[in-house]
């Protein structure tokens, strides 16, 4: 099994709570969540955070549009926040890029 | 002058800390700081929020570069969070897409 917990969701080696998925991302729900509807999205590549996607010549065109998608398939467009944290300094707690997707009543000022 | 405070920014008829600038996409510093760093990205074409820019078409892949470029040159490569609010029950307070960069001690929850 993978050292990295979403790896190992990407895998099928860990279950997880799959919301939406094609050839190169996966959406599951957050199994702590902070919000009535809170979604993570990640490449199924492993990548470290954003920086390294980008690096890696990743296309955001794709995933910006995996991440709207799965935004409406929650029913949440046009009413949703959409965070990602690069460095643990930041608040990322798992290194491999992923994007919350948080909606719902009185979600908190950032 | 425009009823919309960035399209305003973008075309110079208000004050702004810019840090950054190219053809498409200017970023400034928010006059409400709530993090130690805190720049605000935006378009200069006006859409109204993340889901209207990938309608129109535009690039996320350049739009993505140019946000890692602000916090590369805002010395928080590695250790910034990165925000996007849709609509205004999740926090959108100004209807002109832009992301929020926010770096700095003590970043809280989110």
């Amino acid at each position: 099994m993978s050292d990295c917990v979403f790896c190992s969701i990407v895998a099928a080696e860990l279950p997880a709570d799959i919301v939406a998925e094609d050839e190169e991302f996966l959406a599951f729900r957050d199994v702590q969540p902070r919000a009535q509807t809170h979604v993570l999205i990640v490449p199924k590549v492993h990548v470290d955070d954003l920086d390294a996607w980008l690096a890696s010549g990743g296309s955001s065109d794709r995933m910006l549009a995996f991440v709207t998608s799965v935004a409406a398939g929650e029913q949440v467009a046009g009413r949703y926040r959409l965070i990602t944290n690069v460095g643990e300094d930041a608040g990322q707690t798992v290194a491999h890029l992923h994007w919350h997707v948080l909606a719902g009543p009185r979600l908190p000022g950032f």
